[in-house]
């Protein structure tokens, strides 16, 4: 875990990986309710958005991901262009 | 020493050390007061959760760890969950 | 991506690479906005000054880069003091 | 550079190099003001304490180091206690 990021709100926790996995942790309960797949290498950079609505993560793999809430479902569209950006 | 922390109330500074040691430092007068073991690669990520009450830890072993103030003694159940995650 | 930067207002999101550029991202359209070139070596310090008006980027080529919004174009003579200090 | 820190009142950034030196720097002028030395391997955290009357930067060679304002002279007593602890 190289790097850790709180949602506003602070019920969430967001640790990115070298194992290029991102991690949300629900910190009432103490648990990890979701792994975030898709970088293809360490996680390096992790930030919600200010007003909550969006996790954002970067890589080594030279791409960043968004993550909008509640799902955390990656955007396809936001992917591509992230992809398109080194 | 990669990574420095704040408690929200500004009297307590966490550091995390490629040792894999977190030590806890009063500010006020400038001494070390605890030295938090537990992760088994160095300590790259280091926050106080918003309301101050735990100090998280991620480390380049993959886990993180959660240690609540103000014994921050590490919770053993999500030492656990940690583990399983990485 | 090593590091990411929000805007004070939100509105721009900063990344910083290995490859040493740093992009500039638009959060509303989810687009990249601009690459800024000049660096020679990975971005791993990113910030926008608490007043919004500039964008500093730190690089293991040992130097501080200034970009003043709103275009973001370098500062010649930030730039070259940047490359004195070390 | 691996690291930026702004001082609670916006008017100061230090920044911390792989060369082990802390750079301060006035942003009004765009001038470096003062290259801190001490440590003995790169800076990778660095952070003004809250209330903006001391700079601690981490370093690889395992230490921290406060650097009291306005002349930022490093405390000699803190210098041995950080360097005790690792």
């Amino acid at each position: 875990v190289n790097i850790l990021a709180f949602s506003p709100d602070g019920k969430l926790l967001a640790s990115g990986s070298v194992d290029a996995t991102v991690k949300l942790w629900n910190l009432a309960i103490r648990q990890e309710v979701a792994t975030l797949r898709g970088h293809r290498d360490g996680i390096f950079a992790l930030s919600f958005t200010p007003d909550g609505h969006t996790l954002i993560s970067g890589s080594r793999d030279k791409t960043i991901r968004l993550w909008p809430a509640p799902t955390f479902e990656e955007i396809e569209a936001a992917e591509k262009a992230a992809r398109v950006a080194r």
